[in-house]
């Protein structure tokens, strides 16, 4: 059975959406982010990256969520997660995904996680992050809002693996500092995603979890 | 016909590579990053990120290296630069690229790219992340050292979409003060890469073309 390594409030939480939404047998693992168990041996052996969400199949452990997505879409075609047989139409959903990844949410990790790209202890620089965060997170929602997303999900009318993944990064906009206002198909692209039993099923269950790693 | 627009010495290199390695046809158009051209209307219209590669192709634009590479694979299925019918083979390449996109190119821009996340005239935070960049590249690629790269390529014994990746990527090393000694797995790889004919031919090629946008 597939086992994903999770941490309630990130990224893990669109592939964990993908498992639901492709009815997949899964169980899952919460890392004690407080006690920063990504980074203790233990983990470190599932993912060096220290990083979650990492996936263990029965061939392997798979990390980066958009790797993940496509794996879930692949393995379980029936649920036509991702357009087979069109390498156009599959790309717009990778490019679609690598944006999020490594522009969105890079430029949100910079309100957190500052201490990858500069000294920890320079905490000028981490509070200049900190500060950009409202500005460089709401460019690339903007993009988003104007150009990406066709509605009523991210592809148009059909559910992709692009919709738990922008689902799961709308969620931090307000922690963000992002203005919501200027981001009205976003916001309606985020209610009708919450009111979908897949995804209120994944964070129900992330919730009640105890971490056992 | 496809057409590639690019820059020398950015990350657009590797979807040139894979061009010449699908034996496809294309153009190149070289954008004037000296003239910021990037972020034109002329070219904002074309991928309104501001960014490079786009590919332009029969049924629209294609951006993001990860999504490029993949494109070109599955258009060109016949030179195998993918893993087809195995979602945990795809999804291994896909997790590649992704650290690579996500990881070391964003580690490596904060070197000359940092006022995306801070305030473009706090100088002090601009140093510090170039100050830390050396580490940042090096922890990634030691990663690529000791983990991911399987050799004689990045997927083992079959040439795939990671290997102009990484191979575009390691170009940056030196420039990044990475200590090559430690990496003597992706030193030896470079090199092999350097000696392919796909490779030569994408840096003559992009070197001596004029900007055109």
């Amino acid at each position: 059975m597939l086992k994903l390594y999770y941490a309630p409030g990130t990224c893990a939480l669109a592939t964990h959406i993908a498992l639901i939404e492709a009815e997949a047998e899964y169980e899952l693992a919460r890392v004690g982010f407080k006690d920063a168990e990504q980074t203790k041996p233990e983990y470190l052996r599932i993912n060096p990256k220290g990083r979650v969400p990492a996936l263990v199949t029965e061939r392997g452990v798979l990390t980066e969520t958009p790797a993940l997505l496509v794996y879930v879409a692949q393995k379980f075609p029936a649920k036509n997660l991702a357009p087979a047989g069109d390498p156009f139409a599959f790309a717009e959903v990778q490019a679609f995904n690598s944006y999020l990844c490594a522009t969105v949410h890079i430029n949100h990790a910079h309100r957190m996680r500052g201490y990858r790209w500069v000294d920890a202890e320079d905490e000028h620089s981490l509070e200049a992050m900190r500060r950009k965060v409202p500005e460089s997170v709401h460019a690339a929602f903007e993009l988003i809002e104007r150009d990406f997303l066709k509605g009523p999900y991210v592809m148009g009318e059909r559910f992709t693996i692009c919709d738990p993944y922008l689902f799961t990064l709308s969620q931090w906009l307000e922690g963000d500092g992002v203005d919501l206002a200027k981001l009205p198909r976003v916001v309606e692209f985020r209610e009708r995603m919450r009111a979908r039993p897949s995804v209120q099923r994944a964070i129900a269950e992330e919730m009640r979890k105890p971490a056992i790693v």
